[in-house]
């Protein structure tokens, strides 16, 4: 085994102790680290709760004196800011590590390169890119969010195997078999914020809750040009409990607003524009920390997500029926593409069968994804 | 392993061999056979030409005088009638055997349990139903035709992962990859006929022929009500060639209907009716033989077929393509169901992922399905 492939390794550890802090750091990025002396693993960290420690002191700290001249690999390119912790490129120092690899750079503006500049100063041999793709593949809502100051997106249908998303208002349920159902709850339990469209509010009448909860509870986010959800809908009449932002133009009236806002939502106005303008809508929502955001639907929602360009992950449900028909309803509707020579053809494929469904999960190309390519190199597009 | 175990491997060892007859023997069974004889596989046969020796005879040539106190294994009832060869439960006693094993009863009208009557009287031990789903399944074509008369229908449609077939006329081509284009044409070579809509032999302008050729020539079936397949297309240029159906209702104009029977195209007119009806044109084609069907679309095709409850099988390919709009078509049309809890649900589900695509193939449920489970019982009901 060379040196590459011994780092690929020791990375692939870190990410998958990264990967346990998913739901619980973000808007944090996933970070894992693991100390290495003489080929043995001396102890693991990774970053387990926003505000708490990060991966580096992490396993700094559990490895203790056995850091000294040590290897460090850690995720994500140590920061050097005084955040909410103190800069790990000190505590490296301090710990005597003699040689640090990271999978790739920190874009955050505080860090960008600053961490590992600190290291090498400092004399250190440092390694940068084991790992790489996966490393950016783990931390793509981080990374968007850096990159663009929205939220990923994960756009989720359920359809029958004709492509049919639900026949008419109130009969979309339950297409996907209940094992597939529960693993949409958990994806959920991890999300920063729910879509729905006010069409699929009224008909469909959903909780968009996580059941049983996961590590974060998810903002339910309703487009409502006009603020037209009833106040006796589901989502109203939980909103004291569960946090639910009704987004709405300014051609709402304004007494439905106060309604709205009276029982406990939060309504946000979008300004001279006849329905919810994704881009500022998304804006707003990564102003607010929002990491993950996963919209639910209908149709007209997903295809105005999808027309604006700001869907980044897929996640479709297939259910093996045949539902046929004129009148059924296609998942995603809006402008769309007008050949089919200019789809959009997603990559990173995954594919499972649950319970008889199909699941496919796909990454849709994005342009702030070929900014990744340039992590593994210094802010002047430099090797490390 | 006990005896049952036994029989379902040699079983299988038959049905094997009686695959190897795909495409060549329709309108007949796929039927392959062993024989065995202490445990030991002694020879095996399969029906390989329609019109030549059946799977029975040709073990039995093979096995020779060691088919003495042997067990013959036939993956269907063998025959007690002169067909184009002369009946099968003669040779057998001829040879000598002294047990034969059955998947399942024939039920062709002139044998339909005949055969094994005829052996069972000699004093055979006669053993029915191992792997009796297997082969079932393998001859659900043969089966369906002699229970209805009408031949075996599969659907197949390419879409994207949000659920459509084509944006508008004309773009509806290159939506699945080239291996799974490969895969169809692959399909379409065991077929004794492709069906399509006028509007997609008008928009496409397709061959549907199989490329490379397969074992079988299928024949061109064109629903087109109204006889507007253009003299200019590709069917009709090459219709001297390939075979091509026009199947046409009562109202074409007599001149059209000329002008394609004079250019090679046989033309077959459906009375009373304002569209081809659809179990009147497989029960013609299926007395013409036809076994095995691939209705190709576009929607409203497959949308009648599956409105007449004539889908037995359907072959879906998904690419991982996004194409949002409204505009965009649904691959299957017509009435349909009215709630998604009448959606007919698929079962026997196999996945395939060929470069990239997804393919989906299941069985669709049938009434004439439910008589399968009578073959491995006499006429009677009785088990055997």
């Amino acid at each position: 085994m060379d040196r590459d492939e011994e780092d690929r390794n020791w990375m692939r550890l870190a990410l998958d102790a990264a990967a346990r802090g998913r739901g619980m750091v973000e808007p944090n990025p996933m970070v894992g680290a693991v100390v290495v002396r003489d080929g043995r693993l001396v102890a693991t960290g990774h970053h387990a709760q926003f505000g708490g420690p990060h991966a580096e002191a992490a396993a700094l700290e559990a490895a203790g004196e056995q850091a000294r001249g040590a290897t460090l690999y850690v995720t994500l390119e140590p920061c050097c800011h005084h955040g909410k912790t103190p800069p790990c490129a000190e505590a490296i120092l301090r710990a005597g590590v003699s040689r640090v690899v990271a999978a790739h750079r920190d874009p955050f503006p505080k860090v960008d390169g600053g961490g590992l500049s600190r290291l090498l100063a400092a004399g250190l041999d440092v390694t940068v890119g084991p790992a790489a793709d996966s490393a950016v593949a783990l931390n793509a809502p981080y990374l968007k969010r850096v990159f663009t100051g929205r939220p990923y997106v994960i756009a989720k249908w359920a359809m029958t195997l004709d492509g049919k998303a639900a026949v008419g208002p109130g009969d979309s349920r339950w297409i996907s078999s209940a094992a597939s159902r529960a693993l949409v709850h958990a994806v959920r339990g991890r999300m920063d914020a729910i879509v729905v469209g006010i069409g699929t509010a009224i008909a469909d009448d959903p909780q968009l809750t996580a059941r049983p909860p996961g590590p974060r509870t998810p903002r339910r986010v309703v487009l409502d040009s006009q603020a037209l959800l009833p106040s006796t809908s589901s989502l109203v009449k939980s909103a004291r409990e569960t946090p639910t932002l009704v987004a709405v133009t300014d051609r709402a009236p304004v007494d439905r607003r106060r309604n709205l806002e009276e029982r406990g939502c939060e309504v946000v106005v979008f300004e001279g524009a006849s329905r919810v303008p994704i881009v500022p809508l998304l804006a707003e929502l990564g102003r607010r920390g929002m990491t993950n955001l996963l919209v639910e639907g209908g149709g007209l929602v997903l295809g105005a997500f999808l027309d604006a360009g700001e869907v980044d992950e897929v996640d479709v449900f297939i259910a093996p029926l045949i539902e046929g028909g004129d009148h059924a309803r296609t998942p995603a509707r809006g402008q769309g593409r007008s050949l089919m020579s200019d789809a959009a053809r997603l990559d990173h494929l995954v594919h499972t069968t649950i319970d008889g469904d199909l699941r496919i999960q796909g990454l849709v190309p994005q342009s702030w994804r070929a900014r990744l390519d340039s992590l593994i190199r210094d802010r002047t597009g430099n090797a490390y």
